[in-house]
């Protein structure tokens, strides 16, 4: 039996997370969903936002969904869904923009950069380490590369080489890994990339970048999509799988039933298409696509539906296509 | 008198600076102008890019006007501007954005940050220290924050303190300055920073961030005025200054007559503004704009004019406005 681990989180993630699984349990009834509670509600309560028996669950599951963390501003705990990413070693973090005319996905590395985590304090400046190794340049490129060869694209190297001597590791071994998996590939510098990929969507297929580089071209690329509201993202390792909207917790909306829950559900799509089940993450795309055409859309796409609206909009579509 | 060094560069720079001088001539005819050859041609020639005369020649005069210059992707010498801002100590990149319903500018940090020059490589990885001192964000901020009075506008400090801690002291020292100032302001993580400002840009004013988030942020709104070819900036210390547009050399279409001339004529305005000749640079924009009303566009936003067309309609427009 296929068991998945589920994070609403805080926010708004406890409304769109919710949301996709009835529209997967719609599909797939009989999955096992087990709730893991871990964020600021949690922390709140207990003093903890994360524990290493909630690792656990995540490791177990044959992958996890995931809503969205509120990171108290004051440090007062670290980044819970980064503690995940790098407990469960999710090195490639895929995130898939779809429009009229644009089809692309930002395969962003996961696990370095300036997320290592290496920092300090001196008297008078912070420091942060951007960390590119070998090992995890090679493995991103290689997924990003496979990712390439399977949708019959090319790849485009995203970097700042001219200023980074890091950069310069991560786009040589980035040009040899795709040389030899024989795939069209072309390299931008970031800034010049994050403009492009606005102005020309249509030249753009997959794109590897670096952690940070990845975080904000998948939110610029958003915008493709008319918004945060429709980016749905996976986040892979060897091992484990989890799957999260783009988006944050968005306190400012969270209870108004404004939330869209597109960008989870289409990750729950994206769940199935990893497990095996890639005719069920179709139907969901196709009962998307008619909900859209429909009009019954959330405010900030442009609609009035709210999320319960929406969502049950789609579990109609999915039961009389 | 005043005394301007030209550098026209590389690629297009030679042919969007020599634009920009005839426009300004028109306007202050006894200008002193001092070319100063550095770059690619010149590295080809002599085996140097930039010598240390050089820039002697560019603390010396009032300002620079700087057009782009090739870097060699396989590090034959380091960047040019690069070096010069730090030489200069130019630590404020001030990058506006006007169009219908857009005013804003980037107040982009320039001597630190991911910039730093700190990076050693190890056996299985490399490295960059992104650098933030209290010093360079006191007086990046304070810049920033001066504009914004200015403009009687407000603020936006742009960061990633939800994972840097560099960044948490940015955004913290950023905030108290401002304060200091008593200017209204907001922070924003970056990645929702770039892509928001394309969703909601009359929101934003004067946004202050970081050496490489406003590399990007800004390439991100030249997205809001129709490309890089619009957009004029300015390198500021509290000694030297030199102003260049955002775009690069574009060898790809270097003397074919395409280039846009506007976002160096623009650097032109600004430095004029900046010389204390703000009616001058008034007048400017006013031509500017009635030559693009007129239609009479290069075909990067939309025209099919050459960069001398564009130029001699500016110069007719000044005379007879
Ligand atoms: C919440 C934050 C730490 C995270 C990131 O920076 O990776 C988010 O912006 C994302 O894109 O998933
Ligand atoms: C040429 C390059 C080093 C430069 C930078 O990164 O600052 C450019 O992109 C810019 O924005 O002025």
């Amino acid at each position: 039996m296929t068991t998945i681990a589920v994070v609403e989180g805080d926010g708004i993630g406890r409304e769109v997370v919710p949301a996709a699984v009835t529209v997967l349990s719609t599909i797939n009834p009989d999955w096992e969903w087990v709730p893991v509670e871990v964020g600021y509600a949690r922390w709140q309560r207990t003093g903890s936002s994360l524990t290493s028996s909630d690792l656990a669950v995540m490791k177990e599951v044959d992958a996890v969904l995931f809503g969205a963390i509120t990171t108290p501003p004051g440090g007062e705990y670290p980044s819970v869904i980064l503690q995940i990413r790098k407990a469960l070693d999710l090195y490639a973090n895929i995130r898939p923009v779809r429009a009229p005319g644009v089809d692309l996905v930002t395969v962003r590395e996961n696990t370095e950069g300036l997320y290592s985590g290496i920092e300090w304090e001196e008297e008078d400046r912070a420091c942060s380490v951007r960390v590119v190794s070998k090992k995890g340049t090679r493995r991103i490129a290689a997924r990003a590369a496979t990712l390439a060869r399977e949708r019959n694209g090319h790849l485009t190297i995203g970097h700042k080489a001219n200023v980074l001597r890091s950069d310069q590791l991560f786009l040589s071994l980035c040009t040899a890994v795709a040389d030899e998996y024989q795939i069209p590939h072309t390299t931008r510098l970031i800034d010049a990339l994050c403009l492009d990929v606005l102005l020309h969507p249509e030249a753009y297929d997959v794109i590897v970048t670096t952690n940070l580089f990845g975080d904000i071209l998948s939110d610029v690329t958003g915008y493709l999509a008319g918004g945060l509201g429709m980016l749905p993202s996976a986040n892979l390792g060897d091992r484990h799988a989890l799957f999260e909207p783009v988006h944050g917790s968005a306190p400012d909306i969270a209870g108004t039933g404004r939330a869209n829950p597109i960008a989870a559900i289409e990750s729950g799509a994206m769940m199935l298409n990893h497990l095996g089940y890639p005719e069920q993450a179709d139907l969901i795309e196709a009962a998307i696509q008619a909900v859209m055409l429909a009009g019954i859309k959330t405010p900030d796409i442009g609609g009035s539906a709210d999320t319960r609206t929406v969502t049950r909009a789609i579990c109609r579509a999915l039961q009389s296509p």
